[in-house]
């Protein structure tokens, strides 16, 4: 349990204070944040929210999307919001491929240089980050980066202090050289964030909103936690599921049945 | 046009009959088809349909499917019709988990089995089995086998004529490692088929039927054609598209704009 952490994105209606004082009864210690989230009601406000319940602020999600305008702002913003919470790792969602463009090599080089700009601001901020691999079927649209491979590719220039990676078990499940690179990325101390969803079909239109709470679906999940603790992960363990009907139910019901699931499945 | 093929798929309205002449009219020398079209139409008719009007059947979809029950049968009796219509090549879509099942490590190894099984029948049919890589989206519920890296692997214990493997765009464009596997399926002898399609979102609710004509979505489809060339393939280029609003037109409007794709996105 206490390396437990709800990510807001599985309670999405659940409002900030709401959710702190659910997680709170629940005997939850970390939150994983969003954005949009805290900057609606607040970065300032939302960082005391979680500090004066006891919470730790485990990841902010997200920033990245590389091939918009202003992504350098953009993501400087987000390195000093995750600050402000004391998030240590920010998830970096790459971003699809630029419009019109059909050069997915070139948009993943751009997301290394990239990166790598944001590497100063970083280190100074204290913050990691953190890039995620998403699955190859949102690699057009969403993020060219599709394999933790590529992950650990565009992140080995940098520092591991500056640039690490999320290991999210939705997006690798079906990568069958996903186990060798969870050692890599033990052994070179880029494990910025785990975070855990299982995968059910039928998928949705628009394939975003299909994920299942841990034990649903087929993802061997307790495999995927025992291979980052034997890289020598010890943080957070994050459940992250997006899925209209889990949103639909109220919070600390879904965060009740989430955390009997983390336990039966994953621990 | 000499290597152009129309997969039975693409159209997937046109009555056999009807197909077979609109291609003659087109000048389109190849089709590939597809079993259950075939059954239907009676196997033996079908094949003297496409040798009458003088054109190859250049693969057969698919069989595979190794979960199923019964499924060492069912793939004598495809590698039977493949043989019956003269069809170099039968398509193997592996299938997905087995019911209940998590163990994704397990479900590929018994495909290789399988596979293996049906080496000595394919051989003496004179038919190549042609293990397809499904986009990973598929991996839990159509087909375990994710990449062309998998493929080949799967492929390697066994000789190259009985055993190769399907390379489609559609499934195959998001994976950086697909080039060196392309070339590797080139020296090892394993390109059965080429397939082609395009990838257009956002996806629909299955996923299965989303796919685009050639030059409507991302891939680098004349990098891919230029790829299996310069691996040594000189065999037919069948598009193969799955959609719904393509399926609504009438096959031989569908024919003549892939015809036209295919001349500007293609070769």
């Amino acid at each position: 349990m206490k390396r437990f952490s709800l990510n807001q994105a599985t309670t999405k209606h659940w409002p900030l204070p709401e959710l702190v004082a659910g997680c709170v009864e629940a005997g939850v210690t970390g939150v994983g944040l969003w954005r949009e989230d805290i900057q609606a009601y607040g970065v300032q406000k939302s960082a005391a929210l979680a500090r004066d319940a006891g919470l730790a602020v485990t990841s902010l999600c997200r920033s990245g999307f590389f091939q918009e305008p202003g992504w350098e702002e953009e993501n400087k913003r987000a390195i000093d919001e995750a600050a402000a919470l004391g998030a240590p790792a920010l998830v970096l969602v790459s971003g699809g491929l630029p419009p019109g463009s059909r050069d997915v090599d070139a948009a993943r080089a751009h997301v290394g240089e990239a990166i790598g700009a944001l590497v100063p601001y970083a280190l100074d901020a204290g913050v990691q980050l953190a890039i995620e691999a998403l699955h190859p079927m949102f690699a057009s649209d969403r993020c060219v980066v599709s394999t933790l491979k590529q992950a650990l590719d565009l992140a080995a220039p940098y520092p591991a202090e500056a640039v690490g990676v999320v290991i999210d078990t939705y997006h690798l499940w079906w990568d069958d050289a996903v186990w060798e690179q969870i050692a890599r990325a033990g052994r070179e101390r880029r494990i910025a964030s785990f975070q855990v969803a299982d995968w059910v079909t039928p998928l949705p239109a628009g394939v975003l909103l299909g994920r299942g709470l841990p034990g649903t679906g087929c993802v061997e999940l307790r495999r995927f936690r025992e291979a980052v603790d034997a890289a020598g992960y010890t943080g957070p363990i994050e459940v992250e599921v997006f899925a209209e009907e889990v949103w639909a139910r109220p919070g600390r019901e879904v965060l009740d049945e989430t955390l009997e699931l983390y336990r039966t499945h994953v621990v």
